[in-house]
């Protein structure tokens, strides 16, 4: 008798495939479930033992999700979406972090030939010829969340900055704001660019011209407090309040504006920022708050990716939605699908973003 | 000649395993290591299989770190600990996720057997004897970083909370603050049932008797909102500044003391809330809000485990930094040490709180 294999199992414990992998791989399962398919397990003498399995069927039933920054809310929504489509088909998953440097995301997709799980999902911050080299030669299925050439041959799934960032701006104009700021993070990364092209791109088609454009060391909160300070202090923003606190927009920091006469920078003030992400916008509003501005009274400021913190933020943060759940709920579908076919045609595919409204903006 | 080890590829490159290891898991490298230990490989004929090669070695320099909601901003804070550590000795980290319920933890641990790393960080939510024989009976080393008897004969490290709530209940007394509430998460955690004891010994041991105390569904912002609600409109809490906002106490909310006079009600307002997580803290200055309260002025807030969303919380968090980085840096220590050695005895390691002090406090 030939070594019995999940197949076998599923067939005699009259369930799926899948279900049986969810049983052994530790993933929920009603009791009838872990029952029907532990009583099969021990008639066939099956060895559920993964590292002597793997080399006969090829699967794993893990799956890793690796993304820049654990700690980032962005990808903590992308990956409650992942986590729901791939364990309902059976797999567990597992994520692990790249950090900012492209070497590293290269390194990692090097190492999924270590044969731990059975596809990735990679949503990489920075992108050159190694990475998608790397991609294109891995042993296992790989999805990018992200924008990579159609020529790597890959599943992509990826936002749609450019109208994300229409939709901040449009919003900010129907509320009569118009000396609208940028707040990027590293123009050297693939939402850095997207967006500042994203941005330039909407002021544009609206006869705007930026009032100041900053760019944050990374996309995280002390960044954006810095940048924050940077764009303040540079700007004179504070002059929109200055009277109610007894300064002179001249007193507030360094001028900004090399030799531009105080009455322009105070024309210059924003009167709203966009950032690229929430984390950035909120470090600003805390920089807004140290000099006496108000949200949204003073400056309104719309975030980047709809997050968990836009809600927790105080005031609660206006934020673009560039869809990280579905693009999550996809990037899975996509993986699981290639894991089935490997044949099948790459597909890109764009979501669409929405906007989602709060007190941030008046 | 007998198939090339990792030992074998550490000599030839005259690194160390563990630098072989941090390479071939691409991890983070200097090019020149990269260079190194890929030149041996070469040489060797190695082949870096993982699914082969831990059959061989029962290695697969992976280590798992199991959390209930990788959304806490306090699992991420001991995620980057961890990782530090395990990285720095050569494994990759993944992290994975158990949700709230005890079976999943269950399931998780006995889904270690199927060989995909070499050893377990889990922080359970819940604990039962099913859990503790899972541990016990698992095929990898496991470290709890969480509280389980002594009699599960594991590693565990864990927080010392009552302490925290001290430090807490004092610093809140020496400002001046009396009518103390508390905002506990589930009791029937791990976490709440130390937080609930911590909180009701330190308020006894000064002499106080809560003026409230409320058990959020879950430790999440939203809960801390509706446990925020209750709280408030139990006990009239807005009658501090009913009279600047020209509203009567009783109308702002069910009145939760049952034939209490109004009186009674006044005098039973919090001037003070403690949080048994930070973000049950945030979701309750969002509820002082929108009732009109201002924090600390009106009600100071205290939340546990300084998080990073303490830092970003408007006013920032007033915290109990129960030493999740130091938590989790000594869980990867304890793992990697029980790793090389299984015979050691179980350590059982109490990390000491601090206090962060920021301005939801007077």
């Amino acid at each position: 008798m030939s070594r019995p294999t999940v197949a076998g199992v599923a067939r005699a414990a009259g369930v799926s495939v899948a279900s049986v992998s969810r049983v052994l791989n530790g993933l929920p399962a009603t009791e009838e479930m872990v029952g029907r398919v532990q009583r099969a397990v021990e008639e066939l003498g099956y060895v559920p033992d993964a590292r002597a399995r793997s080399l006969k069927v090829g699967r794993t039933f893990q799956l890793t999700l690796a993304v820049a920054d654990v700690g980032n809310p962005v990808y903590v929504t992308m990956m409650r979406a992942v986590e729901e489509v791939v364990s309902a088909a059976g797999y567990r998953l597992v994520v692990t972090t790249t950090g900012p440097d492209v070497a590293d995301e290269v390194a990692l997709v090097r190492g999924m030939a270590r044969g731990y799980a059975d596809g990735l999902v990679i949503s990489p911050l920075r992108v050159d010829d190694d990475l998608i080299k790397s991609i294109r030669e891995c042993d296992v299925p790989v999805v990018v969340a992200g924008n990579v050439p159609a020529s790597a041959g890959v599943d992509t799934i990826r936002a749609n900055s450019p109208k994300g960032m229409l939709l901040a701006v449009e919003h900010l104009l129907q509320k009569g704001r118009r000396r609208i700021a940028f707040l990027n993070g590293p123009r050297d990364t693939v939402p850095g660019t997207a967006r500042a092209k994203g941005f330039a791109e909407a002021m544009k088609a609206n006869g705007l011209r930026p009032v100041a454009e900053v760019e944050a060391a990374d996309f995280t909160f002390a960044a954006g407090r810095e940048a924050g300070r940077e764009l303040l202090s540079g700007l004179g923003a504070g002059s929109n309040r200055a009277d109610a606190r007894g300064v002179a927009p001249g007193d507030r920091g360094r001028a900004g504006v090399a030799g531009g006469p105080a009455a322009k920078r105070r024309r210059s003030a924003p009167d709203a920022v966009i950032a690229a992400n929430d984390l950035l916008a909120v470090g600003l509003m805390h920089e807004l708050a140290a000099v006496g501005l108000e949200v949204p009274r003073d400056v309104a400021v719309v975030g980047m990716d709809d997050s968990e913190l836009a809600e927790q933020s105080f005031p609660p943060l206006t934020s673009v939605n560039l869809g990280s759940a579905e693009r999550g709920r996809r990037a899975a579908e996509l993986l699981l699908a290639r894991i089935d076919d490997d044949t099948r045609t790459p597909r890109r595919i764009v979501v669409q973003p929405t906007l989602s409204v709060r007190r941030s903006t008046p």
